[in-house]
């Protein structure tokens, strides 16, 4: 349905594709854009103490030998030293890398020994792929950046990466946020924009690919308060999650705090909130606490005993002169895996009728207009002015194919809240039937009303 | 000024910074978020024949073989041989690939020849960075493109690259798009996203740096059109720029054609807007007219005797059924520079204040509100109702720093339309005074009114 209704095509389809990318089509670019507008209205523009920045994709590589992503940032693989089979060994999943092409994902993740992992990756993947003898490397770590070069050049020294996350970009900037707004703590640092990791992944559609879209705060505060502002962005999420229509019983949402061993090299404390997607329960957002961990490395990392910045990154309170390191909450919300929960929340499945019950603020087109008949001039002829004169007031559809039945399913499939259908009693008494997406009931409108009917019932 | 309030900081700064990047502060991305905002919905949401796609900037490889970017899209240098200085020899621009960094532009830009050009790099430049003597290669033609790996190897068989233009995620989907919408001819594809070129260039602040962020059109239409739709997109590109407040006086905004040898591989005619910059004049957006060359090479791209992607391509006329290839036009706006002519066309210096006069529609903040003093905890409390009411309506600074003829002057400078005093007549009477940015009238509203009072202003 996704690629039938333009909401996502698989990147780079005509040339067979492209694993772990893919495209937003019509309806799903207007998707992301209002989850973007509903997010940066909310936590930014509408928020006294969040400061929006937009930094780059490509930074110094200083920047992530500090925040350690060099060092730190990797998946365990194994390879064969005969057919160049490796596979990410912790989650016994395979990569052909002669091919560069990821194999089918390995449903089993039941905890096997490594003897075991590769003994059930020969016998499910790699005997079609080579001669059947295997010597396997230890395991090495391979760094999840994406590596380019700056300049005309391959040598060491022009290397950098892409971003893997957008945080450091707030964390370098910290500095020149405090002196261009001066605030106090608590205050946050936020920005929506893509980051890249070179995964080998299991796909499940847009769930992890290459390049993906994260909306983050670092939230900065006083040490003591950390785990009291924890439990409030906690709530914030919930509540986020609540009003663009993710589905939050129990069935679908959870809380789940990462366990010791699997916190990430920056992190104390961080929970996922989890979703029950259709290949199981993954990870929707994150809420980590970072300590102090990134400011103080961007301020003291050694490179052979010089300070890699050598910049005095601390706050500075206003009343007392004392000068400390802020803690940092970060939210992260990510926007691909926001669409598909949203997506796969709303979907619906009726006796007659396939119905995507998005929030109207989230739905590609608010209001869709058609005329009872394709045929009659004049009906056609008054719907294409109320449409025209209503699309440039809010995101409208128009059809005027099938009949008015298939119209409405195709709405309903689409997400679309309204349908305006212009009939032969408008000719008479200007006034239209609205038909809503969910009760599928009607009611007649005058057109001089139809604006602020649907305004009413957007919240406006 | 750029930096001090918050509008652009240098790329990674605390790292020495990285040659042409730069971060959007917290002033900069709100004014980023608002030219995109505009973009947006003049060009895709009000209108009923443009369609917006959000795609990868990482595609398969393919995509930039057919589209002659692996081929073609490249800059002239030459190195020498002793010290692997590189210059690039159409623009007289040095490099010093041994400290990847760009040296001092050089403005003699007269066309000397080649031995004159080195002697001028020579003088000017090398004698800093080396011994003297200089083996110069012939000229040698390097891809724009940065290149990146897939997978955790750096074989042939993974590399790809960072899409140098948002256009051809545009052309990869047009069959995706066809099918989706059934569009009729003339329709467009949309999208907003960053493109990467891994440049030589002589900085120039903002204005041409390593990541880039487009606002881009694809229009379709036959091709007896294209001139005629050629033409309409001028005056398009025009009156866009005009409501975002660019100046487009003659001394600030003209239409250049290019000539016959600096057309891109893929264009027949392309006229630029330009832009009277500090640096002398510059392209501020590009329209190109692509002809069939994109659909047609997706099509038909020829790599040894067969072809790349092997899909159909061509439109079908829903009339006749007939099959062909539309024709492009293709209205290019760069994010970056649009956010550079709109400051400073905005900026101006009067006698005792710097003012940026933006549209109200783009200025980070559309009201500042203070407190008449900062002591007297009435006037405070008031204010800072008044400020929390109206912070979740419109974005609202707060200040109550210094005195309030600061407090005008460093709204003026960052562009704020409208400053609200709340004073001690506010405590009898509930009027508050809203002073004019452009004017510097002051004018007594009642609070209850203040709000759309604003939205009247602002045209709502």
């Amino acid at each position: 349905m996704c690629k039938r209704r333009g909401f996502v095509y698989p990147g780079s389809e005509i040339y067979g594709g492209l694993a772990n990318t893919w495209d937003y089509g019509p309806l799903g670019a207007l998707v992301l854009s209002n989850i973007k507008k509903l997010w940066w209205e909310r936590f930014v523009e509408k928020r006294d103490n969040i400061f929006p920045v937009d930094t780059g994709i490509i930074m110094n590589p200083k920047v992530w030998e500090a925040s350690g992503h060099v060092a730190s940032f990797t998946d365990p693989l194994v390879e064969c030293k005969n057919c160049h089979l490796r596979f990410r060994e912790d989650h016994l999943q395979a990569i052909n890398t002669v091919r560069s092409k990821t194999v089918p994902f390995l449903t089993t993740t039941v905890s096997l020994d490594k003897d075991q992992k590769i003994a059930l990756i020969e016998s499910q993947v790699c005997k079609k792929s080579s001669d059947g003898k295997h010597k396997w490397t230890e395991r090495k770590l391979f760094n999840l950046m994406f590596k380019t070069f700056i300049g005309p050049t391959e040598e060491k020294a022009s290397v950098t990466y892409l971003r893997p996350e957008t945080a450091q970009g707030m964390f370098v900037n910290f500095k020149n946020i405090l002196n261009t707004e001066r605030p106090e703590l608590p205050f946050g640092i936020a920005q929506i924009g893509k980051a890249f990791r070179n995964e080998i992944t299991p796909g499940n559609f847009i769930f992890r690919t290459l390049e993906f879209e994260q909306m983050e705060i670092e939230y900065f505060v006083r040490q003591g308060d950390w785990e009291r502002v924890f439990e409030e962005w906690k709530k914030e999420m919930w509540k986020w999650l609540v009003d663009i229509g993710v589905k939050t019983d129990d069935n679908h949402l959870k809380w789940r705090p990462h366990e010791q061993k699997e916190l990430s090299h920056y992190s104390k404390r961080t929970e996922d909130v989890e979703f029950n997607f259709p290949f199981g329960w993954g990870e929707l957002y994150g809420l980590a606490y970072r300590g102090d961990y990134d400011l103080h490395n961007h301020e003291n990392y050694l490179n052979n005993t010089q300070k890699l910045s050598g910049q005095n990154l601390k706050y500075k309170d206003p009343n007392t002169g004392e000068e400390f390191f802020p803690h940092v909450v970060e939210p992260t919300f990510g926007v691909n895996r926001t669409f598909l929960a949203i997506l796969l929340s709303a979907y619906e499945e009726e006796d007659d009728r396939v119905v995507l019950k998005l929030n109207p603020h989230i739905a590609p087109y608010k209001v869709a207009v058609f005329p009872l008949v394709a045929n009659k001039e004049e009906l056609v002829k008054k719907a294409k002015e109320i449409y025209l004169v209503l699309r440039l007031k809010l995101p409208t559809a128009w059809d005027d194919r099938g009949n008015i039945g298939k119209r409405y399913y195709a709405q309903d499939e689409i997400g679309t809240p309204w349908c305006v259908t212009i009939d032969y009693q408008t000719l008479e008494d200007d006034t239209v039937t609205v038909r809503d997406r969910d009760t599928m009931k009607q009611e007649r409108v005058e057109i001089s009303n139809l604006k602020s009917v649907i305004d009413k019932r957007l919240g406006y």
